[in-house]
Order: C-alpha cells, then sequence, then structure tokens
C-alpha cells in the first residue's frame, strides 16, 4: 500500500465515478489540493495509467496527490450487489478499503451510489444504535438551507429508521449547517398527526416522544421556506423529490431560455438581467454544497452527484474535511446512546 | 330540489369550498356561464343567502345560474371522513347528492380533498373493477402535458391500485389529451426495473404484463421532458411531488425578484423580460389547466387546487364539460372489461 499512514488526515478520492470521470474529478482533485494547500492530503483512486497520463499532460505534477491503483470501475448502471463483490479491484471498493485500514481518513465518490452505500456497509460497518445509514442532502431554502435525509440509500424504510434519521439529522444541522436546537419535520401530505401514509402516521407518533424539536409534518412549501432544518422521509421518496426538484430548475431554466429567445426585447433584458440570474442560480446549484455525505457509516462518506463539475467535487472534498474534522460521528453515537429509554 | 330534470347538461359548483370561496368561486361560474352561453347550466350549491347577496351587488342575476341551498360548509382541515359524516348539508355532500339523483351530471369542488373524495365514494360509487378512485393531475411538460395520478386520493396503495391508476390514466391521456397509445411510466428512482422499492417492483411486474404502452420505470427529468403520457405513483408520493413542484416554482419566482431588486439593471431588463415570464408562467400556471378528475367514480368529479382563482374555476368548469361530455367513465369501463383474462 503506497499510502502513508498517520500524520496529516487523508481522503481517498474514487477518480473513476461519475459522468465526467476521471478528468473532472481530478481536476476538481487539483482544485481541492491549491485551495488548501497542506491542510489534508489528497489520494487518487482509479486505472494509474490513465490518471498519471492525465496529470503529467496538464502539469498537475507538483500538486503533491498520491495514486492508488484499482483497475476495475462500477459502472453506473451496475447492480451494486453484484458490482461490488465482482469488482473487488473497483475504485470504489478499493477506496473503503484504505479507510477501513485507516490509510484514509474519508472518502469521495461521485459513482454509482448504490455500490458506494453497499461497499461503505461492508467495508465500515453501521455506527453502534443505527439500523440503516441515510444520504444526508443539502437544500438551498430560505434561512441558510436545510437537510434532507434519506435520499436514496434506502427504498423501503421502517418508523424506527426514520427516527434515527432525525438523530443523524439533526447532529448534521447542528455540527455542518450551525443550527441550535435544529427544527425537524416529517414529509408528508397535510400537517394534522393523522395525514400522511402508514410509514409517515407511525414514524410521527416516535418523533413525537423523542427529545428532538419535532416540529411535526411539512410539505414542499415548509421546506423551501426554509421553516425546518431537519427534513425527514424514506429514501424512496426523497430520492424521487431530489430528482424532480432538479429537473425543474432544469426545466424553468429550459423555458426561460425559449420564451427569450421568442421575444427580441426580453433578449435584451436578459443581458441586464445575468447577474441576479447569476444569483439565483449560485443558490440553486447543488454544486455549491459539494456532495451529500452517508451518515450512520462507522467512517466518513461523501456522495457527489453523478454530473459533478470539478467545483463540486472540490466542495465535496472540502464536505469531507469539515465532517472529519468536526467529529459528526462521534456526536450522533452520543445522541443515540443519550435517547436510549 | 329545485333542479330541473332532463334537457342539457347541468354542473353542480361548490361554492363555499377553497381559499377564495364563495366570491372567488361564484366569479370563476359567472367567467364560465358567459364563455359557454347556454352549453350547460350551473348549479351554485352553498349558503343560498350569501350567494344570491354576492350575485345581485355585482350584477350578476342574468347569468341563468341556479342556487341549491346547502348550509354547513366542511372546513378545510376538517377530517374528512367525520366531516361527511356530521355534515351532511354542507356544500361537497349535497353536490354529490345532486349528482347521485341524476339533477347535475358533474360536481367541481376546491374544497376540502378529503371530503370530495370520500362523499364521491359515499354517493356514487366505484366504477365496476377499480378497487381505489384516482386523483389525475395535469402536469405541464414538453409534448402537451402529461397526467400524473393518483395525486393524493389514496396514501398507502397496493400494486393492483397502481396498475389500475394506469389505466385510468391511459384513458385520460387518449380521451383529454388526445394522445395515441398513451406512454405509460412508474415513477421510481432508477431506470432498471429493480429499482425503487417493494411497491414499484411489484407494480412494475404487473404493469409489464399489462397490455398497455409501458415504458417502465421514469424520474423527475423524463417527466418534465415529456417522455410519458401517463406518471403512475401512489397517492403520497403523487401529492408528496406536487407540492414541492409547487413550491420550488414559488420559490424560484421568489428568488428572482430578490435578485431583480439587487440588481438596478436587473430591474430595467425584467420589464424587458416581462412578456418571456409571462410565457413561463402561462405552462407552469396550473389554473390553465382547470382542476384534477378524480378517476374511478362512478360520476364526473373535478377536485380544484384550494387556493383556485375564479379563472382556475371556469377551467374546471370547461373540464367537467369536456370530462362528461367525451364518456371517460365507459371508456374506463371497457379498458378493464377487457384487460381481464
Amino acid at each position: 500500500m503506497p499510502v502513508g499512514l498517520g500524520g496529516s488526515m487523508k481522503i481517498a478520492l474514487d477518480a473513476m465515478g461519475g459522468d465526467r470521470a476521471p478528468v473532472g474529478i481530478i481536476d476538481g482533485a487539483v482544485e481541492a489540493a491549491r485551495h488548501c494547500a497542506g491542510r489534508f492530503g489528497l489520494v487518487l483512486v482509479g486505472k494509474r495509467e490513465v490518471i498519471e497520463r492525465y496529470i503529467n499532460e496538464n502539469g498537475f505534477g507538483g500538486s503533491g496527490m498520491e495514486i492508488v491503483e484499482a483497475p476495475e470501475t462500477i459502472e453506473m448502471s451496475e447492480s451494486p450487489a453484484t458490482a461490488i463483490r465482482r469488482k473487488r479491484n473497483s475504485s470504489i471498493v478499493t477506496a473503503m478499503r484504505l479507510q477501513k485500514e485507516g490509510a484514509v481518513q474519508a472518502v469521495v465518490s461521485a459513482g454509482n451510489t448504490g455500490a458506494v452505500v453497499a461497499s461503505s456497509l461492508l467495508s465500515m460497518g453501521r455506527l453502534r444504535g443505527i439500523n440503516r445509514p441515510a444520504i444526508a442532502i443539502h437544500i438551498p431554502t430560505r434561512g441558510g438551507g436545510t437537510v434532507l435525509l434519506d435520499g436514496g440509500a434506502n427504498s423501503d424504510c421502517d418508523p424506527m429508521n426514520l427516527l434515527q434519521f432525525a438523530f443523524m439529522g439533526s447532529v448534521y444541522a447542528e455540527t455542518i449547517l450551525e443550527k441550535r436546537e435544529p427544527k425537524v419535520g416529517l414529509l408528508s401530505i397535510g400537517e394534522e398527526s393523522s395525514k400522511g401514509n402508514e410509514l409517515t402516521r407511525n414514524a410521527h407518533e416516535l418523533l413525537g416522544k423523542s427529545d428532538m424539536n419535532f416540529v411535526g409534518n411539512v410539505e414542499g412549501r415548509d421546506v423551501f421556506l426554509g421553516i425546518v432544518d431537519v427534513v425527514v422521509t424514506d429514501g424512496f421518496v426523497g430520492n424521487v423529490v431530489l430528482k424532480f426538484t432538479e429537473s425543474i430548475i432544469q426545466y424553468i431554466n429550459s423555458l426561460i431560455r425559449e420564451e427569450v429567445a421568442r421575444h427580441p426585447l426580453a433578449r435584451v433584458g436578459a443581458v441586464f438581467m445575468k447577474p441576479a440570474f447569476n444569483g439565483v442560480k449560485r443558490t440553486l446549484d447543488y454544486a455549491e454544497y459539494g456532495g451529500a455525505p452517508l451518515l450512520g457509516i462507522n467512517g466518513v462518506v461523501i456522495i457527489g452527484h453523478g454530473g459533478s463539475s470539478p467545483r463540486a467535487i472540490k466542495n465535496a472534498i472540502l464536505a469531507a474535511e469539515k465532517f472529519a474534522v468536526r467529529g459528526i460521528n462521534e456526536k450522533i453515537k452520543v445522541k443515540v446512546e443519550e435517547s436510549r429509554p
């Protein structure tokens, strides 16, 4: 293993995962390395030859990044469970192994989400008291953002899972979003506790009995107004909602472009409006928020968007650093321990 | 009963339901009556005194609308099951009774959705072969729109419910959206049939065996690109998605306003962009699409958005007319009958 142990923190980067890999991933790593010279070491995991060639061709040789060979790649469309068993030398599985062995303290991957989740679980296991890990997604809302979980790690959940998501989300909101006594909402279809489906009605009862700052059911409007700091839902609904949100932003964007093209005066107006549009774009752009942590794992794993730009990768690396430095896992363990009856 | 039987079609309107009732509802009814003079009769159901006073004060006396007294009102926050049992003289229950008795051929209500669904079921019952009715929502997408169901009538569904929603949605897409061999998609979190939760995996199998034009799982992006004509999901997910979609449109709108206010030149630009923004607004505005039919009921029921404007109410009335004239229920019955093994 060519990775040095001890010393300052190291973050492994899955160089082969995501729609723009490896080029977009390496570019992001270089940006992060320049931005935070010396604060942490970066380990690129993937096909050494491909990575070295790109680094040399672009004069990135001095950035001090290590490379760990991983000859296999798990494709986005592969079945996670099968892929992590068959491709033990894939970049994802290798990166997780590095963390398990203590050679790195965090992993960032924009690859196959299911494979990242499954291989995190297999390598590092769950935090004590947590039955299922959850993907924590930053939603850009009024008042500094909201964390939604689960963003897609578990498609079928029980009420206890949702309660644990709420614990983990509260710690995230305190530690990363810096909210005091974070307000927790349960995503449902009506404000009254009787509204929702069987899962949410049962989870509502559990959440109500907990010592968290549970404010009850919330709907889309409450989420974007930033009424809560943590939104709890199962991974199926969470993932559907995220993809809808992302799609409608793109759709509105394309509708505006088309309408502008149809109205000559609007084309002039659009030039003047550019700074305003850029402001909106900055608020809504997931690349600003740097990936989504997989909470509940006995380690630090940040999942990047499949379409991650270099900037998104850089921000995901910074998120991994923050996550490790602020000791979220320790805080989750304490919170879960305190909540035991 | 002061409502005449026979002759041309009559549509009952819940004058007391919705955030802007009764004024916004009556205004919408007057617009519809003027727009379609003589094509159908309108029956306003609600507090006669309040309705008559508003009609007289505004010189709407000549619009030929009938009034049926319904002294009680079901509030938006009331529990549907209890409310329809206790308030038998509410505007919702009375309107449904009129349809059951044949005095009207359709009902439009922007009131308590759960109460509208429950009271439709109680008065008129389900179509043969349909276990649960579903709310069919028009989503503004590329290619003439897509229908999503269930929009919120059933928070817990089984795979057979979803199959039946697909049948009903297909008929709606053929009959109202005028699509040939409508493409049906199952809302899920990945394209492969193995992706999703237990419900969608089982529903995928049933849909695959049906004679519908089933294209498989779809996500948000596919929906807004108009890749399918019918999107099938359970009422919990459907309702969450609709509210998120509506909320993010409002949120983006408010972000643009704020950014414009911060950039003086953008304020100039916004004036020039007005026609383009109006075009986008027209595309996305639910008021254009005139309410959501409750499919699977042995009658015609159109559910309006709680915040319905007079224009939304007018369009909901026109949707009710189209729905009744085009005989959707007969077509659903034929489709379900054909699909029996």
